[in-house]
């Protein structure tokens, strides 16, 4: 019989820790922005509601979530942070109590939850259950989760690459990053990318297999370095940063090119972000950018798993994390991906099992 | 036997009228950026040659011949003019001698000709022979022409419109502006406009069948005005004047909206242009921004006019030309449409057969 490992904790009352939001933020995160406070909890799930309580195991640190500790935000993808309260994102966690038919006592998932140790989710159908278990569980907050489906669907439907094209991806070295490079090299493409140190530069070279890669720090003309590094031209520009970097690579689309944006991590600390001059180059080159959201891709998960899976198994993708041990080390470890420190996926794990 | 109308003035040497850039333009182009001279030419195509030679009948008057007037462009899509020569665009001609088989003297054309009374083409194989003379000539400089298949072919193929839809179309009242409008009507869309003065507002509300107009310079405040004009927000907006006007746009799209690039008329006199800042909008919206090139369609022109034509005749379609008088015209007509001076359709009538 199945072990079912959080029957040990339901019903008994907790001190969960939580990290909460302070109040909302105007420009760069600071790690006291956030603070960490404990609550009683009693770890069992209203009597007659559908909902799951779960024990948190790995936290995903994702760029969007900036965008969620501003109090405005446009429209109906994301809601905005409240303060005085826990923060939410992706992670992986276990089942500890269910009142719904889909998730038993002891299931591993993924989705959204919140950063404390135990959570109550209230609509659980946002939940994935987790099956495959021989490769790290920490890998579905990644390449197995969202921003896995986020490099996978933004790479192979919005981008509609062909083989040989040319690919420039910025971030690249992030969790996002890394995995469009890998994917448009195993299309056939030549890639190029971009991060902001020299330990990463190399990772991307040696390790994650892109052609080419350079520090945009070390960079003071971008549009000279994206000429250097594409002499022909960009066919495929996978858009994670935005600000001076889309206005350099605009200048350096070729006809027919394709940019996906699937985020402006540059501009998220701004009010107002910098302006992008550039966009006639759009009419000159017959250029598309296309804004997509990874939530409009998830009824396809399955597919994704049956691509990534067999690869990440064979050693065809690679993978690298910055892992956080314990949630104190979570306010540190998100606004660090605003200065670039994490190398690789930002995780933090709560606990091990 | 048909009238060979061209045979009169064939072989002859005549003082060609011209109008020439004196010197490439660096921000509004003035009218004394050119100056009109004349040239002797003797009416015929070089022996052996596949050249025509025309009598130019109708000049057209388009915004992206400002682009052509700064020294350097950044792709194939057009090159610069040569200062001190005539400069070129689009017009109705009429085949005075030929040495290609598909053109004979008389027949009339419309294509990229030059700013002069009579021109040497040296290839006519982007010349269209017009065949429908049952509606205005001076029409293939506009509704029949490269401003018409830029609408048809914009609206139709690049916003891929449905029924019901939200329309914006910036610079309502121009060449391409007043048939988009028209044709999302034709496709049961609701249909709102931007333009520059109470008449041209009038005209979109009255003539053209816009649902809605307003004029963009008495709106200190672009994005409260489309919050206005479009409470529900923009499924589709033509883009024809970039800048201030996209940006505010970009506030007010509906999630999986359209955004066809034709130009950036209200950023070809800068530099730089204005910057754009709300681009992190097309990710929240999945909004796609495409930029095309009407050229890329002219091998449909036959699909177009078979569209086009019936409505004009059934006067199911209505189009607006504002005819300047007289090669010397030219310029001020030509600078006229960066201040908006024009209403309807910019032509020059150079002669009238």
């Amino acid at each position: 019989m199945e072990k079912r490992s959080g029957e040990e904790v339901k019903g008994v009352t907790v001190s969960n820790k939580q990290v909460i939001l302070r109040e909302y933020v105007s420009e760069f995160p600071r790690e006291d922005d956030m603070e960490v406070r404990r609550e009683e909890m009693k770890l069992e799930v209203p009597p007659g509601s559908n909902a799951v309580l779960v024990k948190n195991l790995y936290l995903s640190c994702d760029p969007y979530m900036r965008l969620l500790m501003s109090p405005a935000l446009p429209n109906s993808l994301f809601s905005s942070y409240t303060p005085r309260s826990p923060i939410t994102g992706f992670g992986v966690a276990k089942i500890v109590d269910s009142g719904s038919p889909e998730f038993k006592v002891g299931d591993l998932v993924w989705g959204t939850t919140a950063w404390e140790e135990y959570s109550l989710i209230a609509d659980p159908r946002g939940l994935f259950k987790i099956d495959h278990t021989d490769v790290p569980l920490s890998y579905y907050t990644g390449i197995l989760g969202m921003p896995g489906m986020t490099a996978y669907f933004g790479f192979y439907e919005v981008c509609s690459p062909k083989k040989g094209e040319h690919v420039f991806v910025s971030a690249a070295s992030g969790a996002v990053g890394q995995l469009v490079g890998q994917f448009a090299k195993l299309m056939g493409c030549h890639v190029v990318g971009s991060a902001g140190s020299k330990e990463k530069v190399d990772l991307l070279k040696t390790k994650f297999g892109f052609d080419d890669a350079f520090n945009y720090k070390e960079e003071h003309d971008l549009n000279a370095a994206l000429k250097r590094y594409f002499p022909e031209g960009i066919d495929i520009y996978f858009e994670n940063v935005g600000g001076k970097m889309l206005d350099a690579v605009l200048l350096n689309m070729r006809v027919r090119g394709r940019i996906a944006a699937c985020g402006m991590i540059s501009q998220y600390n701004r009010n107002p972000p910098e302006g992008v001059t550039n966009l006639m180059h759009i009419v000159y080159g017959r250029v598309r950018i296309e804004g997509f959201a990874v939530f409009d891709y998830f009824d396809q998960y399955s597919k994704f798993l049956d691509f990534v899976l067999p690869h990440i198994r064979e050693g065809k993708i690679v993978y690298i994390e910055d892992v956080a041990e314990g949630l104190e080390k979570g306010p540190s470890a998100l606004v660090g991906l605003f200065s670039g420190r994490n190398v690789g996926k930002q995780v933090v794990a709560v606990a091990r099992e």
